[in-house]
């Protein structure tokens, strides 16, 4: 059995290669940037009006005119007009291209307009005040954003500013879900009094959804042959494939032998933790193989622990924030040797990030997730955590 | 003018109130539950099976017997089977129906098996150990979900568990972006020196499906009759609609008229605030109208200070983590007597939200957003921010 530190750099060495495809950029928020984005044009474009009123040329107002009469309007999305005559002014509306010949803009609030004249009752006036100039922002051809980050709205903003209708990106990887167990019944049968239905699949593949990632629903039976025939085939056409259960040591687990007949290479099997101890991980090619253990929660935190920061770093993804630390509240004891991840609700107070012990009824009863926000990693070189001491947090909300 | 507060307050005053709908298992990660879900069998359903080894009778135990032949095996997903004799035992696989006749489970690595017989190499056994019993999570019609949580993978694990392959939540509300502003064109399009593209109305569009709510993109022109019109039939047909320009004092900033005009009831226009100080809102009948400056930040900034606070009230989503607060890692001055939203980055420290300012070239310049995580609330009281201080922070990744 390995640690969960050595589990974490294995995983981390073999990272998966994606490719990338070109979308809309009606589809990119969530997705990884595949390219650099650089400004197509200076930001601002043009020497933008930043206030309603009227815009002058500080000449006039050095040479003691106070009042002047307007020539015309100067709207947002009108070509450029100009000022004729240093001593008369032009009305100018927020996001309006500065006229020619002007050099500032004085707000409605700081003039009164009487007969087309506008009259400043400012006591000093200042070039360039209140105009977003041209090129001030970025220059033309700026790198704006850097490939392999997640776009966000905030990035969304600036790809369509740019006029990246379409969009290179990270091409989603392939990813088979792959529940195990002859327990296991469909969400819309009714078990028999031995059965169960299938809630494991469910759940990775709703946190691979978060990921923008749409996963294939697969089911093997508890058959050694079959096993090994789907697995053969799956390898073959999948990147990643996420196996929940069948990787303990009863007559039924066939999962680890099936993978090693097919030509997957493990690179371990069972790590020094709970829940999850049985997990079991290995690569053929391209394919990257997470079997986890088929306990509920097992099964889930292997998911937020290892894969999703597996695939985070197989998609290059590097403006994320780094792991968060969190404050455990109350005393806990765990004294088997093994890293144990502890089922928290989380709560913010004057900047920390408080986790709190859910009371649980043992690792498998995975309705506690329910009130749970993550796992605080406890690890295994102690048994007794102490309320006020810090620890590795994940979150799967 | 207002504050912020008094604008927060009187938003979560005029909160929507939504349908609900029906909608597949497999749709609803993101969405927010709308009925009680209660157990609708107890878990476990049976006495289970926890570990690969054999079931024995701890009667059998206690008259002495260390060698159980092994009467058959007891798989999982198998119907029960049982034991006939007290002094033998049966293999049983994890996630099987424990066997009749049997109250414990001693695992592989306690046990020899050779000739059809298991002996136990343990030197105590306890009744009921590595069976999960039936009940002990939960009992038949427990609640396991309350209505009004947000979905997250952990709750699509026990929807699936119940059999829920159809859930009732909170239909979307229907949304419109708008935006106004005759300066502004199409992404695809190359802008005249005097015109920019769109991108507030995407950012807006992506934030909110990042809340899975599908808005339309609408776009006004700087025209007072056709504004009027288009917003007397769009505000019958949203449930919100949020506009991104046209609210500041010049010539074209027609939509605070024209929602007055076509009856819409304002609750404040501008608010002590930067940026976003020409923010105005206003109810008519069930539809709730934010109208944000068009400055592309003040735009954001409203959307993740307002809008989406108000979207989660009024879906009334009761399991999100409270207000996060950040400490800020540099002095900050702010002068004018406004609260100032300070774009920051984040990261984590030893459980502390670090939050550091991001040197902006203004508060236009939206590809600032672009290394910022989100804004820190700098109240207007206060005009010197100290490194060490916390303030509240709002995320937008």
């Amino acid at each position: 059995m390995i640690s969960v530190q050595e589990a974490t750099t294995i995983i981390q060495n073999h990272l998966g290669n994606f490719e990338t495809e070109t979308i809309p950029l009606s589809e990119c928020v969530g997705r990884v940037l595949r390219e650099d984005i650089l400004a197509d044009m200076p930001f601002p474009s043009f020497d933008r009006v930043m206030m309603d009123g009227i815009a002058i040329n500080s000449e006039g107002w050095n040479s003691g005119v106070r009042t002047f009469p307007i020539q015309e309007m100067q709207p947002a999305g009108v070509p450029k007009v100009s000022l004729n005559n240093k001593h008369h002014c032009i009305e100018v509306m927020t996001g309006a291209v500065l006229p020619d010949h002007t050099d500032v803009v004085i707000p409605y609030e700081e003039i009164d307009i009487k007969n087309h004249e506008a009259t400043i009752s400012l006591a000093s006036v200042t070039a360039w005040k209140n105009i977003h100039r041209t090129s001030s922002d970025r220059q033309m051809s700026d790198l704006l954003l850097s490939q392999n980050i997640m776009i966000s709205p905030a990035e969304i903003a600036t790809l369509a500013a740019v006029g990246k209708s379409e969009v290179i990106v990270l091409k989603q990887p392939k990813v088979a879900v792959i529940s195990t167990g002859d327990e296991l019944v469909e969400v819309n049968e009714t078990p028999a009094s031995h059965q169960i239905r299938k809630s494991n699949s469910y759940a990775l593949k709703a946190s691979l959804e978060e990921m923008k990632i749409s996963a294939s629903l697969i089911h093997l039976p508890d058959e050694r042959q079959e096993v090994i025939d789907q697995l053969s085939t799956l390898t073959a056409k999948y990147d990643v494939i996420i196996l929940s259960g069948g990787v303990s040591k009863g007559k039924k687990d066939h999962i680890p032998e099936a993978l090693e007949m097919v030509g997957v290479e493990k690179h371990f099997h069972r790590v020094k933790q709970r829940p999850g101890k049985p997990f079991w991980f290995g690569t053929k090619g391209n394919t990257t193989i997470f079997a986890l253990p088929g306990n509920p929660v097992a099964t889930f935190l292997c998911f937020y622990r290892y894969v999703k920061p597996w695939l985070m770093a197989s998609m290059k993804v590097n403006n994320t924030a780094n792991q968060p630390m969190a404050l455990l509240t109350a005393d806990y004891e765990f004294t088997a040797p093994l890293t144990y991840f502890l089922q928290v609700n989380t709560s913010h107070k004057d900047g920390m990030l408080l986790a709190t012990p859910i009371a649980g009824k043992g690792s498998g009863d995975f309705t506690n997730l329910n009130q749970a926000d993550g796992f605080l990693e406890l690890p295994e070189s102690q048994s007794k955590f102490k309320a006020g001491e810090i620890y590795q947090y994940i979150s799967f909300r």
